[in-house]
């Protein structure tokens, strides 16, 4: 963790990356604790696009009224390809100092906090992350803000494909968002009861699935959902449902669930995540912390620093998968 | 309208065709209302496959607890390509006649009645239908079974994808489902707020939709939905997406709502027009009438004959396509 | 219905009495449908509390952006007592002539209608009322806004509490809203699958009910939901539930859904009622006619004198609860 | 924890207390779990009911098909005053013993695992407790599984209300549930941005109340949100209303939320918790742990003595409700 002794009177907040649900509530609680401490909080739109182009306006209580249950970002999120050039960040840093922001919270992801990271070590600007992302993807924290919303839409949309499912004696794949990673798929998996989950840590295979889904039949099973990370790009349902065709002659309809994940009114956990870390990263600031995310351990908040959030890996919860596996007997 | 003069004393029970939300309803009202007035009620598993391989069992009122909030059809559903030919349906009416069942209650669409309507031509089975589909494309009642739950399921999805195109100041296109018909893409477009709605009646242009999504942003708007009805296969739309990008330079996310659609506990709606409906069926068979489907108009319920529903085609609302297209600007 | 001849360039639009989820969908479309015919349109706040205080705003475009989804009214609602006597009609009339509106559009119930008839009574202003309750207790209109929302939000309650009185094999009184009317209930009732139903049309009595209960208990039922419409104030459902500890020694839990059941984002049948009704009141204003209400016959629009529409009484369908009765046996 | 050295071959699991979303999620679990671990599985009905009744059937993997979504307990739950009394432990265990269960898995809340540890003192039956109940008033586990539904179940309760709460520039009292605990008020008071939450923890007072509500009026608010738990039984609420007027003049309206918080589909939270829990139960009993509660410490599992379980109180987050205050200005 790094530290500075500047005293702070004006901070600046943004959202950047993908948006999630939740971010509302991150923005609204350091707004909040900010102006109770006496701070002037401005907002910064669309993330480093309006730190670029000197998008900022003050934030006052008023404007935080009935955005705590609102999905997506009241002060919009994009990717800066200019922020990533030493002069983006430059420029960006000349209209903080000119708007006599002292210190910045950043709701996002891996790579918004890079760029934080960056802020910091070039321009001495001081940063506080607070992990937001669907993904929850990001090393340092057990949970991200949104990832328990998107995990439990996802579920509602399996819920009601297992319907049809049912309804058809069909097997489903059902592919959920998360990039890289198989959070959202392990835990949407586990919770929707389903016979096997792909995610990119490679656990399982086609072969195995197929063998699977056959002792269920075996069983008496008649329909089954598999449950499949997107991995580097959509699409990857379909690959695997040509391929589960020519090695078995079973027929999968695949599903995409897609942009849906992203959006919708926060989860109560989601609202309070977004709530305790926003207040966090102001209470932060106020102590010259900074170059820090604020993480979730269990129930508490801890302080990890940035750039070993940015360069370590989280890993997927294995034992989740395995035990989905188990349970869909 | 046929009649028949048989007093009956069994009746059978089936859904058809693709499930949809509230048919469980139904099932529960031809049981209970059938039971009441001293009707032995049979169900027929997975349509006309149960009725040409005997799949055929007795139910009991208590069979039919907890069942009005299910989505799916516990009586399962299926196409059989048997049934389509003169000969399976030989065998279903011999399956019929030795299990002594009467007259028959069919729950699902088109195709379905047409089967049904060959029950009676051939075999003079009598079959009054209930109309089960999300689709809402048969001719003869204001609604069907599972459109308002598929239309509600749909806006929840549209709802919060909204959420994140504006949290990112971009174009989306959602297909909804509806095969040829533009039913759930219209009322899903005017209640999500959608700038476009593309249905198979074709009756606006990509570049109509240019020309209306630019003078949006001329206005002020920084994001948009555009609805596509899913046409005659999944997929339509990756193509509009690709048009739009050919013809404007602009670059469209793509969600295809899918399977979720079919799913799902059903609305207060689709649950109360599937009791009524069912409990009409099953009042029209003890009244001696049959080759008809029970229809709505407005708040009543109304008869068609099956040939009828089955020739005709209903048109989309189309009013609701123009009103969609003046609100959404 | 009256008719007037002066054309009309401003118009004034307003919620009044209870707020009922759609209302936002309602003034969207009298916004933007008055906008894309050359008019302006105003905003009153609070009903008829800001026509008498004069709190009146216009309303643009990009005001209506993101409201159609939204629960209660952006414009607020209120009951007035000072606009129940002449002299505050008379202060009423006094505004809008000083803003020059020409005619109004009144989204409310039984009441602001009755003040909607008196402005053009005593000073000529012409106004077209959109019926806007969850209550569905309005003469002249199939439905009401708000009034499938608050079915289904009631609906998604008593599915829940099925649940637990399954778990523990208990009797449960659910009081809904309705005020006098059993709308509401019959069809909460009904899509539930409820034992009995308690209107104010007093259908049925404790004693059937009792018999009701105990007759499913000896079939092997072993929880039960008993309905009740709350009357004439709320807690109705605890003197019912002392009647039958009285009359039978069973015990009943209750439960009050209260306040809950007016607000959430509308379904999509309300969005489309609203959005249809609004555009309707401002084309029927632009047609001259005015006094009347926008109501529904079926799928259809009608118009309906104000007078008639307040003076009517709109009764229960008695038949949704006979076959609630019925199908819950 | 208690240990044993007996071989285990049969298993009973049961529910008992209050229900709670997930119990079938953890049931299922214990059931697929003990079966993959070639044990036999044993339900018991309603809880000591089933146990002193000797309502006991065995489970197969099919009957654990399309229950994890489901609410409630499928094995039922209820309290029992026989098997209080040594003499109907004794009949449990004489029963337990008859049917050959080696141990036993019990999921529910401190009353359950009271009897619980009673039967491994008194009976050497060793059991292994699984925390089940929306309060989540359990030392031990930082979660219980049941309580993130009830949240978000009261949570969508409270969106709802703040829609005709801001329509009509009110002032409510929502009641939620929680006996004597505070956990379900304080994280639904943090997430619906509640104004006030008052828990059986006493930290404010309706004096600090009022002043809160009036410098929310002062800044602009017009209309506020207070929590409270239900406390010793249902109606505090009502109580507090009272205060309040009598004390400021301020007149509230009173919602009790009610039962339909122990209802519904569970979230994925619950669900995965349910899970894990379950199948860690089963593991526990199989290396011969006994006399233990299954718990969680953010988000590893843990056991810990059923005598320390039940010999401690659980205090409430303080400081959500600390932080909900600061961030409803």
């Amino acid at each position: 963790m790094a530290t500075f002794s500047k005293k702070i009177s004006k901070i600046g907040v943004y959202t950047s990356g993908g948006d999630a649900p939740g971010m509302n509530a991150a923005i609204r609680a350091v707004v909040r604790v900010g102006i109770a401490q006496k701070l002037e909080v401005f907002g910064i739109h669309s993330g480093y696009i309006g730190m670029v182009d000197n998008i900022i306006q003050p934030l006052q209580l008023r404007d935080m009224a009935n955005v705590i249950q609102r999905g997506g970002t009241i002060l919009k999120t994009a990717r800066s390809t200019e922020f990533m050039k030493p002069e983006g960040r430059a420029k960006a840093a000349a209209n903080l100092k000119a708007a006599g922001i002292d210190a910045l919270v950043c709701i996002g992801g891996d790579g918004s906090f890079r760029g934080a990271h960056a802020l910091w070590e070039e321009h001495q600007i001081p940063v506080v992350g607070v992990p937001g992302t669907i993904d929850n993807d990001i090393y340092g924290s057990d949970k991200t803000i949104g990832f328990d919303t998107a995990v439990n839409t996802a579920l509602e949309a399996i819920d009601r494909i297992r319907d049809t499912a049912a309804s058809h004696d069909r097997l489903f794949i059902v592919e959920v968002m998360g990039r890289n990673s198989g959070f959202i798929a392990s835990h949407v998996g586990l919770a929707g009861g389903a016979e096997e989950i792909f995610t990119p840590d490679g656990l399982t295979t086609v072969e195995k699935a197929i063998d699977h889904i056959k002792e269920g039949i075996a069983r008496g099973k008649t329909s089954s959902i598999l449950i499949t990370a997107e991995g580097q790009k959509p699409g990857r349902a379909y690959d695997l449902a040509d391929s589960i065709r020519k090695k078995s002659g079973m027929d999968a309809k695949v599903s995409i669930l897609g942009h849906q994940q992203r959006g919708g009114s926060p989860t109560a956990a989601d609202r309070i995540l977004a709530s305790r870390m926003g207040a966090a990263a102001v209470d932060s600031l106020l102590k010259g912390q900074c170059d820090i995310m604020i993480g979730t351990e269990g129930e508490r908040l801890v302080t990890v620093p940035l750039d070993l959030v940015t360069k370590t890996e989280k890993k997927t919860q294995i034992d989740l998968i395995s035990l989905a596996n188990l349970l869909a007997t």
